[in-house]
């Protein structure tokens, strides 16, 4: 026996998610309603980038949900048609101003399974060439090289930047 | 210069979070659009928890915004009123069957900063008592007491239980 989605009404289209009303019956059969966001294309990327001067790349910008600046891994949402490595090294680019030759799959997660379906892929990235940040016009994102050794010091309130600098933290234990 | 949000339109009020339409005035005075979810209360709690028998207390349930049965730490919504303590007790006895006598916070994060305010205040439970499972009349929740020694060779997918569980590996490392 298991839940199922018998309902479904889209209460609201944004830019980026929909606002889903589903119906779901329970193991017992009873309808039970709850609200979830249905996020466009495939989730989101996030990306680890230490550079040949062992400096990890990190991002600060506002964040409207939180609102607040905070900093984090370069990170963006798949856009449509890419696959999460071309969207990590897209965004990589974009944010941080590195191109990056090689990636590594780190991990996944949902980021809040209860109520959106939203995944983020986490890549490390290697064979990384300076270039140039490529913003969008409403984006202003200053670019933070940081002394891997030190980032047990930030003030980190971000969870995916949290999970990716915990591999870098674990790499550097060994 | 900092970003501001200057006007907020609240397009869908549900049960657990509000759909608001923000403008945002950029750093170069130009107004966007963003929207945002708006978490009631304070936001949610997950809990590290870990039996005399060393085995760390996990739920599996249904979780609608992922459609899909997922294995994570127990946790859950802060209520109105309620600290962030308060809920990480209540949370670990109604889902895992636990009491715990003693609280220590072990970090907090935003899970998606870019389109929610939601924040999870994590916490490690000591000196805990077997009591019983108390769920709300939808909620089907399976217990797994498993050995923390090899929850390296579970498969998880929730950041929040990631997050939580790196503790817990730091902790056995040392």
């Amino acid at each position: 026996m298991t839940r199922k989605i018998v309902d479904k009404n889209i209460a609201y289209t944004g830019r980026v998610f929909e606002l889903q009303n589903l119906e779901i019956q329970l193991e017992n059969n009873e309808i039970i309603k709850r609200d979830i966001l249905k996020m466009g294309f495939s989730g989101a990327v996030a990306v680890l980038a230490v550079t040949k001067e062992n400096k990890v790349i990190l991002v600060k910008q506002y964040r409207a949900g939180a609102d607040k600046y905070l900093i984090e891994v370069p990170a963006g949402l798949i856009d449509e048609g890419e696959t999460p490595e071309e969207a990590a090294i897209r965004e990589l680019e974009e944010e941080g101003g590195y191109k990056a030759k090689k990636l590594k799959k780190l991990t996944e997660f949902y980021t809040t399974p209860g109520f959106t379906n939203e995944i983020i892929y986490v890549f490390e990235a290697f064979d990384l060439e300076k270039t140039e940040q490529n913003l969008d016009h409403d984006e202003y994102i200053d670019v933070i090289e940081y002394p891997i050794e030190k980032v047990d010091e930030l003030d980190l309130k971000d969870v995916k930047t949290l999970v990716t600098l915990n591999f870098l933290k674990n790499k550097l234990k060994k």
